[in-house]
């Protein structure tokens, strides 16, 4: 059996969910999200944003396209489209999901090797937009999405997020963050960017389960700061196949989650377990597609090392990087052809299938 | 703590899914619903079926609605609508769900007890639609939706669906039922319609797990009788939200519930929990609004036993019938006033409260 | 060349209409609605509705169909439905125009005679809904739509569009009017509902071009009582496709029918040629199928009567009406067998075609 | 009064159009695209096309981005998105109307001076797109579109189209040709691209009214070459608001076009008035952005030169080149700063304004 570094949902959950699922399950509950478990994952979630007792109002739903899919439709006006970085998830991985609900993703450059939007670029893009005296010809810039951690296992700083708010704040537009790995992102420099920022930082935001321990399911939490976006949203989460019949499902899982930190012990975990493998990797003198402090490491490879890995560990293709991109990480063309893999640890990798991944890399590298 | 009757979802899941749950939880394997135990459901649904190789398409999906309108906006032309009940489930319970996908559920008059779409009622509209000269005004009828079992607990034989199928086939319209409750349709009266017979009647439909036993999720089950309607399934449910990236949560529920006839069983004692309710009331001369031999019995009560009894148990308010109804059931006006309530068993009911039901019934009703 | 009472659109159009498209042939103005004969349009429209500068938005597009959908797409909140009588044209006779953009027509029960929706039907609707516990399992009520004058001729007062308002704005809902036929619903008793008394009635309403001696072409005024509902309509207009390069074809059209009352004279002279064909089949004990004062005639009439006149006149088939509605109308079973059908007139109906077709109903008549 | 070169729709329509309508006017003829001259108009197209009796489908609606629309959402399966070059119309200047219906606009790289999709540029994407194993995360390529003549005024010949559709049949895909300027496009280099070549190389294509003299109008033509993409196309055309009640205003006007070639004839005009302008210009050693054939030409100008033209004329600006275009173009950093503008002739070009024109070029220029 390989060991898998391929992504951070090969397992099943954090068994103190199945425990719970297991010491509730033959309790009868109210459903569609309006059970007690619910309730009071709801209500941790507020405590830990700091949140006033009406100032957030969370859902959940069970994964994280219809999240954003559920969100956009239901916050955007019904002939706008949402700002992305051209390599957002929403963008490229999602099948049109937003698109099938009528609205654009209206496509920026971001940077890219981390995959990020920043301020100036959306501030550049709405300026241009604005003066254009025929503008409502041209697909209507309605809110901001981007990921917290990226597509490309980078984060953002509030610095960076509130700097994006100002421009946000000038056109009078949301920000949504797609949160599908908000613990790791969070967990990465603490210092830079606290849980309870988002509720002064953005208008929505999602609490990924699915990618840190839980079986299924994403928080939905909308901070109320301006508008109420928040409002009718149950109509939306069921007119969109969101609300399950036993929310309990999801209740539990969340209330477990934010009981005791697991949700955040989880993410600690996981880029504690990728700190290992970097530090490895970097011993090694192996070089990094993009810098991440998070639990998706981007490295180069070379395919003969890749193949001999890949019979006994499982991990996914990046990209192969063009001789300009090399040159630009710092590698002659006279040196070797280059892949680049990535590898993700999660709350589940044990330190020992890290030592054992660098074991065989030294191994192999030496034959 | 009130004992519920209110609904065939109060309880968590069957043991035998937390338990395959729990013993596979730190299995490595494949998102995106293309894992082994996805596929081992597959294929026990397909031989149950009777079917070869390629002659079903099965998929998975977290929820009854998601289920209903992926479905639905797969299959469907553009411009088409799906024909159903004034009182099916997508026409007044889903929150307008498959409107939201661009597509009109176009309202047929059913038995206003039974809930029943009957193929007359079909062939006189699709007569007439194709009779206009101007039809392109009308919206199209493009595919035809019942529930088994209906909203109202009654049922569909295999003689009724195939005088729907005949009118379905004059106008080449595929046929769609939403198997929410299709375990207790078929434990009702199973000479009357069988599992397998489904392959040859019908297009598309759904095995609901939420409501026999499982914690979520619904199998979704193309017949690809004559038209293709699986072709490119996959993008819609990846679109539509659809597709968990833990696809092992359904995966091993569909499993489990397809090991050893569980889910049959499961049905199975919901109704025999049933009968022995319906035995009891009709012992006590209790009428019923609709005659029902699933899970759910509508029965007339006055308001004053329903209040007493909802002290100690959980039912729901059905409807109050008008003085007409209930000439039509054979009540005088000088009798007394009757409310009509809902009561639910499940795979958890216990025969225990059925008689505690019963004999808190002749208590109140002797006061 | 049989002489038509088919319908409002049969000829082209007023020839002032043409006369000013002449005109103006040369003329190098520009696009998309912002042209000088756009902006003339609207300005009059707004002086005829007695409003100040900013209290009324008005824009143009081509059919009635389109100015529906766009209307209603731009206005609904993204999980919402629009109320309309299950008789009214977006829920009938527009190919599910509206459900096409996501929205579902909630359909109310109207007079079956008039077609028309009253303050009552939705106030017991609206309480009911807001009754419900859960609510959001049900379409979301979220605009009222009626036509005026109804797809059966009938026409509404001020005073009855005020209680509909009442109902409105205690649930804080906006108001459409379909006005494809609005010049002849506002001429049938003009002292029952004046033009600029909309303005406080209704929140965005209609201007019927093409059935009132226009080529083509809908104005869309919204009134903005309260909320700002046409704010950035241009946006909706262009996406939907209903914004012309060549604006001016509507512009001129409307500034043209705006001048010297030429709407309201059209539809004076199609409603006079109604009164008289009325007052003719009156004579004749023609009974009426539903009492209008529009340019829309409903009569009964015999099967062989309505052969003979078809060789010579074009009308429509409205209905076969039921022994039941028969006996409702004062008719008795041992009398003549009857249809219904629709005679309607226009801006270009002749006095003489009237007096050839009563004269022919005597000569058939007598046969 | 300031002459336009602004665009080709700045005057109302050719006269012969005017004259037919005002002919025509008070015939009474039926509605929604049935009456004479529809099918008049239709089949004068289908026998310039050369096509059988069934092989062609003709539709008429009133604009552009409603044609657009309307074809692309009745051909797509509803999962699918439209491939175009990332500049095309649909992508760019149509307010997301595409993915209002649903649809997502993939954008694929063109020239960036021609505005061109080549065959090269599509084989790679759909051999990419094929070869990922998880394909259906990405939005799913079914259709192809483009503008011919393109938005910059560049055109297709038989071969390029050609080398497009082996690479569409390879994958199945339909190919859509946006027609809006159909006509400068065939008249450009006729020996390159005839008009019935269109019924061989692609799926639907439209022929655009608004921009080659009609008041409005895009016919919609189905060449049914494999498929029958056209099937039930009524009701999409109805659904989505582009059926008129008054046909009759677009079949007058494509039967007068169609008439003795005057849509061909005033594409020529058109073209001959920029083949005029653009001699007088490369006679001036002016310097083009993108070398046409058609109506729209591209130039360099200096501000200067601009600001005084402007005062005489109107044309607009398109962009403003980057040194690297500039040095691309062969132009020097030392050299003067430049704009491009666009200049646009029409079937209402004259001669006396390309003169004028360039008279007052020389003149401003000498100063």
């Amino acid at each position: 059996m390989r060991i898998s570094f391929a992504n951070d949902y090969s397992e099943g959950c954090l068994p103190e969910i199945l425990e719970n699922l297991s010491k509730t399950n033959f309790e009868q509950i109210g459903g569609y999200g309006l059970d007690l478990y619910s309730k009071s994952a709801i209500e941790k979630i507020g405590q830990l944003l700091g949140a006033g007792p009406d100032q957030v109002d969370v859902h959940f739903t069970a994964g994280g396209t219809q999240a954003n899919l559920i969100v956009i439709s239901h916050v955007l006006k019904p002939f706008a489209g949402v700002l992305s970085a051209s390599e957002g998830h929403i963008a490229t991985h999602e099948s049109a999901a937003i698109e099938a609900t009528g609205h654009k993703v209206i496509m920026l450059n971001a940077d890219p090797y981390t995959g990020k939007l920043d301020a100036p670029t959306l501030a550049t893009f709405l300026a241009e937009y604005w003066a254009n005296p025929e503008s409502e010809h041209s697909p209507f810039p309605g809110m901001i999405y981007f990921s917290n951690a990226t597509e490309y296992g980078t984060h953002y700083s509030a610095q960076e997020i509130s700097a994006i708010r100002d421009v946000a704040d000038k056109y009078d537009i949301p920000i949504f963050i797609d949160g599908a790995r908000l613990g790791t992102a969070l967990a990465a420099e603490p210092e830079k960017l606290r849980f309870n920022q988002l509720i002064d930082l953005v208008d929505v935001f999602t609490i990924g389960g699915t990618k840190n321990g839980a079986l299924s399911g994403e928080a939905i939490v909308f901070t109320n700061r301006k508008e109420n976006y928040a409002d009718r949203f149950r109509w939306t989460l069921k007119q969109r196949g969101g609300m399950l019949a036993k929310g309990r499902l999801l209740g539990i899982q969340f209330d477990t989650l934010f009981t005791d930190n697991l949700y955040f012990r989880a993410a600690q975990h996981a880029n504690q377990m990728a700190d290992l493998l970097r530090a490895g990797l970097k011993q090694r003198n192996v070089k990094f597609w993009t810098e991440t402090k998070t639990n998706q490491l981007f490295i180069l490879i070379t395919p003969e090392l890749k193949q001999l890995l890949l019979q006994e560990f499982i991990f996914l293709d990046w990209l192969i990087p063009s001789k300009q991109q090399l040159s630009e990480l710092g590698i002659e063309e006279s040196d070797q052809n280059y892949h680049v893999v990535r590898l993700v640890t999660s709350w589940a990798t044990q330190s020992e299938w890290v030592d054992q991944f660098l074991d065989r890399w030294d191994d192999f590298a030496n034959l």
